[in-house]
């Protein structure tokens, strides 16, 4: 930990339960001095090639992501600065105009698919949770949210899946499993697991 | 939980580092109100049968564990009472004359490779942590345990590996990883883990 400053990472595979996590953990605490910042918020921005091009990029693999900058800014947040955070604007493939400005935070919760991969980005966290959901509910859930919610192709998010997210999850998201102190099974619900993040959570609240 | 008892279970593969893990707990929190009880104590006495046939039982294998005296003793914890607790006799597979006497304690915390097995024993538990050492690991750590400190040949302990430890892993301990609230990489000196563990059961013991 740096200027007591505590950085969590939540990793795992797509639609594992990641945010829903976070949020859990973050409202029930229901403190102002901790903080999430999702991955999505680093994607690089995609402005200089057309929107084609920009649709057919990898959005699962790591070169989509500005790891350096992500890195950046929490050592900046670590050091009592000030970032802005960049919004990913999902519909067009670019970063928006505006930002998320964020100052310092005891707590800082991290939840991206990618998170361990980079070595720079993952050393810097104190805590890294995977979520290890199986593979087939992480499908379950990610059908759910993309074709009920956001009104999603069938073909579209099966064309994805087989394209570009699984075969990601195996080269690079499973082996960085082995980066984890704590991996949580049965998803962004398992109270035991929410508890007990929690629980070290409040200590630190409670000390600072 | 059960009249403010809290059962905390850690299973996983023989020589993972269960032992290492629950007595870092409980020494590092150094409370009067936290116990460790092992599933090695409920070893079936196999006092009927003679020598040679108790050498060639599996005791890798859920059968050779009371597993109903556990439970039982358990539920009797949690009611406030006291037990006696068996001592096992591995020189001899008995059970040895002595008992250990436990009574009332806010935190019981059990130790074994099959915890999760039996859902009467499993079900009894608060939080479930399952210890997911490599097996190669594993097997350095038995190999360093029975040959140099027990001082047993290499043959033996391989030849047990191969016949017993091994099969059952897969057969049975592995398939009850899926109980698990919460999974612990790296043995028993995983730090975060422990860090984790600590800070919740602290929390109990605070506000008992």
């Amino acid at each position: 930990m740096r200027n007591n400053t505590m950085i969590i990472g939540i990793a795992g595979p797509s639609a594992s339960g990641k945010t829903l996590l976070a949020n859990t953990i973050v409202r029930e605490l229901g403190s102002d001095q901790v903080v999430v910042i999702t991955e999505d918020s680093y994607y690089k921005d995609q402005k200089d090639i057309t929107f084609e091009e920009r649709a057919r990029i990898n959005y699962d693999h790591p070169d989509s992501f500005d790891h350096e900058l992500f890195t950046q800014h929490l050592k900046a947040l670590q050091n009592g600065e000030t970032v802005l955070v960049p919004q990913y604007d999902f519909t067009q493939h670019v970063r928006s105009s505006t930002f998320r400005e964020i100052g310092k935070h005891t707590i800082i919760v991290l939840e991206g698919i990618l998170l361990f991969f980079e070595p720079k980005l993952r050393d810097i966290m104190d805590i890294r949770i995977f979520m290890d959901t199986p593979l087939d509910i992480c499908l379950l859930r990610r059908l759910q949210r993309d074709i009920v919610e956001r009104e999603r192709s069938f073909d579209s998010v099966l064309q994805q899946y087989i394209d570009t997210v699984r075969p990601m999850y195996f080269q690079f998201i499973e082996p960085s499993k082995r980066y984890a102190d704590i991996i949580v099974p049965r998803g962004g619900e398992n109270r035991i697991a929410i508890e007990m993040i929690k629980a070290k959570m409040r200590e630190l609240l409670v000390s600072n």
